[in-house]
């Protein structure tokens, strides 16, 4: 395979590494990022790892104006041994590419990309934090710059890769959520953007996040925008009901962004032969299985959080308790299988993991 | 009325301005633009006029992930005599205010922000183009500066107002397009942010308008998002239709923005005592109607293009030649009054327009 190359200017002064013991989500980042331009006729170019520094864009530029943007969201994991993992990272690329087609943006080239992120992961790798529930989160994400005001895709873009070490995405750890269905606010619908990983999916959401909070809610949890019957996503995580045994996931519609930590307890209910099923599930349907006292867990998947526990549901006034407001056995499970296959703590059947940081620790 | 005060900084050295007569939409911007910046516990501050300059961002700033990011669309005219004139500014003001809520983001102080564009137009006075047809483009728009990496509103935001000399929005000047019905995409559903002009929506429409570029239609006609059987905008304006003397436009649902020229061509229209009537077409109706042969007019409103005339609608592949393809009566009279309104070669009963900026020159 060849690669494309990729400058390297490094920083000239470091930042200092915060204390892994107090890290937040998202606001520090590293000392350097991965950039590529896109112009139309000349394709990705000027491949580059360069100090972490301000965007300079043109107020014009069709990012601002006309949403054009979407981005990945993915983690690497250090051990004590200073092997240095990642999950996955093709599949995110994979769906970054998906992500630009919907949005009329140019693919860029899946090799380069994972190329550009393990040199900057080579060069960033002392801000990969190894505490437990510690990692490096890594946020692909690819903007339009063209200074125009017209409603038309643009024909420059960047592709940016910034990292930010991070402890667990909610500050209290692992612990159910209280979550409240909307029934006002839609977060996208069939023929939508909502099966892409784009700004505006979540810019619509935050309203009806703010009057969750105000009524105590952590998320809200998101019903298709047609007949506002059947569950989509938690927040900006997929959603998995454990019911009398069985698992059910609100299979991929168009709307609902295909996960790939979804895609993985997936495969790892199915490894463990756990009943699974992708399939619609309405509000109805639960509030039955609440009431026939077989809704045994709830838990919403992503990156960011890995699971969420679900303690309670509020659907228009009628709260559900789901496994008495604790977290569930098999939810429990999953989070911790799932984590020691990223950390590299337990056998990664399914090859998921890439060492690929480590190969190139190798050759230095 | 306190106004707050703007700091100046003149550019050091000026742009070439275009020539009228070659003009196209939205690619060239003036010497200067105008600036606020917002930040939580301290509000809008630092009002300022400077050189039109790159806007310097951190990469993790919330408008290039999670989309906050609302704007405003208006022009502004000069005649022979130098009087400048704007139309109904302080509706596009407050129609930014709407959309910053439905963003979460703060509002801004609409006398302020008018204000602003004001002085800017009276620095930037010579940029505004007096050739018929042209005018200068002013683009409002604010977005979210917080570096932070987490699905919640900002702290910090800024408001900047950008201007442009535009030529006519199509090339061709007035004359009828080829609209196809999208059966596939959607660009906003109830509960969702259609109702605000955000850029989220313009980015969910990209993929339609690339598939009828394809078929050699100019735009696409939006049709409801849980129904698929409504009219709700073209491109990215409203629309009219005329069928057996009656004009008939989708009422405002939510999903559909509440466009200024529309609301003016409702005012003209019953102004001149046509019978008019906002409420829910489907496409059916439409096809009903040209079948009878009573449809009559379509056309779609903007504060771009003014007036476009609809020739052809194709609905899954059913051709409606309307007005056997050429700009009805009632279309051309919208235009002209509206155009002439907004330029003041036509009385104004309405009182739409505002010599903001003549009151300066006087002043100066």
């Amino acid at each position: 395979m060849t690669r494309t190359p990729i400058q390297v200017k490094l920083a000239e002064t470091k930042k200092e590494k915060p204390n892994a013991e107090t890290l937040v989500f998202g606001r520090t980042f590293t000392d350097h990022m991965f950039v590529a331009d896109f112009e139309e006729g000349k394709g990705w170019h000027s491949h580059r790892i360069v100090p972490y520094e301000p965007i300079s864009l043109d107020p014009a530029s069709i990012v601002f104006h006309y949403g054009q943007t979407v981005f990945e969201g993915m983690k690497a994991y250090k051990n004590e041994e200073g092997v240095i993992r990642l999950f996955r990272p093709e599949e995110n690329m994979k769906r970054l590419n998906l992500s630009l087609d919907r949005l009329c943006m140019p693919k860029i080239d899946e090799h380069s990309a994972l190329h550009g992120l393990t040199e900057l992961l080579r060069i960033e790798r002392d801000w990969i934090p190894t505490l437990e529930g510690t990692s490096l989160y890594i946020r692909p994400f690819v903007i339009a710059t063209e200074a125009f005001l017209g409603v038309a895709p643009a024909r420059k873009y960047q592709f940016i890769i910034i990292l930010s070490p991070v402890g667990s995405y909610y500050k209290e750890g692992i612990h159910p959520v209280k979550i409240l269905v909307e029934n006002e606010f839609v977060r996208a619908v069939k023929g939508g953007t909502g099966g892409a990983k784009t700004a505006g999916n979540y810019a619509a959401g935050l309203k009806a996040q703010e009057v969750a909070d105000q009524q105590g809610y952590s998320q809200v949890l998101w019903l298709d925008g047609v007949e506002r019957k059947y569950v989509e996503e938690v927040g900006s995580m997929n959603i998995f009901f454990k019911i009398n045994g069985e698992i059910i996931t609100p299979a991929i519609n168009g709307s609902i962004l295909e996960g790939i930590t979804r895609k993985s307890i997936l495969d790892l209910l199915r490894h463990w032969e756990i009943p699974v099923s992708e399939r619609k599930i309405s509000m109805e349907e639960i509030r039955d299985a609440y009431e026939k006292g077989i809704l045994e867990e709830v838990f919403g998947t992503g990156t960011a959080a890995v699971i969420s526990p679900v303690g309670e549901l509020n659907w228009d006034g009628y709260k559900m308790i789901v496994n008495n407001g604790k977290t569930g056995d098999l939810s429990m499970k999953l989070y911790n299988t799932l984590t020691n296959i990223q950390t590299g703590q337990e056998e990664d059947p399914f090859n998921w993991v890439q060492k690929i940081v480590q190969e190139y620790a190798k050759l230095a």
